[in-house]
């Protein structure tokens, strides 16, 4: 009974990410789905990535998806993009029909870039995809270097991995080789980018990948 | 139809812990559920914790509750304590008739504290109480000084609350005050343990804490 139940939803889930990806396929909108631990940094990486791509003169907005608060949409727009705050109340995860009603708030109208960030939480975001052209995972230096080999699925299905606050690599125990090499079993084609948001380190890198994609749609 | 379910999940986790809490209670044996995000050093603590009540004579095991890998398991075996590890599978918490089944392969025999670690997640296990006579949260410094407002159902209901990884508070952006305040708000009478499973700050305290819990048994 309980599966039948949890089928219904994903089934109505996947119908939901399809018509998102459909939406955003006719529009040109590259979406990006962003998800990680609590205190991974995801809101940093996203602050950054909006900063370099209003540079490169793209339109950037934001869904963010937390249990509560809207922190990280008021930092968001310090950034400088427009966001809308989902809140899931006791869910533990976005799902894609969430994310069409946020973006009916929002407005799609001339974006280029529409980056999501899940709620904090490296297990049950991974059954619930939103229909974005890229999910990221997110990782981080002091959550330790055997994330992958616990949290296998969010790897094993990600589009992309981060490793971020690689500025604490000197400071920290933390195996970066073990730690990618866990990746790369798990997901070798993967594309992988270790990133600092407080050095900037890797933040090119990562928006001339986001540029690729953009490019390429 | 998913609330009715949902009961009737909740329903039967609840008479499981109460259970696990006559059984334990008849032993007098204390038992601690651990939650917290990945990497807040959940692990790191029991550690701790484990090799400081050996030096007080007490007789420690712990169960280890994972999405999967035996990791945490094989570290708490070489910090001298027996531990069993529940892999979920795909879940993002551990329930009551899991701790059951493992306290039965475990044995409980002779046992003054169990640990029970649950799977690293801010959110879900929140809904699934274990039946242990404490429930502690752990957040850590690098995960950022807003999780309590964030996250507001775990630190509400814990039992108490621990902020590890304190010897990292100089070297990061993160407002201790501003955490505990957020703390008090959403829970004022919970014990609360600033702690650094490398420097060993705070260790004792919250050692000498269990140490009363299970005279108070």
């Amino acid at each position: 009974m309980r599966v039948e139940v949890m089928k219904n939803i994903l089934g109505s889930n996947d119908a939901a990410a399809a018509r998102n990806r459909r939406l955003w396929d006719e529009a040109g909108i590259l979406a990006l789905d962003f998800m990680g631990s609590p205190g991974s940094g995801k809101t940093s990486i996203l602050e950054q990535v909006i900063k370099q791509l209003a540079r490169r003169g793209r339109t950037v907005k934001v869904i963010e998806g937390d249990v509560a608060s809207a922190n990280d949409a008021r930092r968001i727009e310090a950034a400088g993009a427009e966001a809308f705050q989902i809140n899931t109340g006791g869910a533990c995860h976005l799902h894609a029909g969430m994310v069409s009603r946020a973006m009916e708030q929002l407005g799609l109208e001339g974006v280029d870039v529409l980056l999501i960030e899940n709620v904090g939480n490296l297990v049950c975001p991974t059954a619930f995809l939103l229909g974005a052209h890229m999910r990221f995972v997110v990782a981080s230096v002091p959550e330790g270097d055997d994330k992958p080999e616990k949290y296998p699925v969010a790897f094993r299905d990600a589009d992309a991995i981060i490793l971020n606050k690689a500025d604490l690599l000197p400071h920290l125990v933390f195996d970066a080789e073990k730690f990618w090499d866990l990746c790369d079993q798990l997901n070798a084609q993967a594309p992988k980018f270790s990133v600092s948001c407080t050095s900037g380190e890797g933040i090119d890198t990562l928006c001339e990948f986001i540029e690729e994609r953009l490019a390429a749609l």
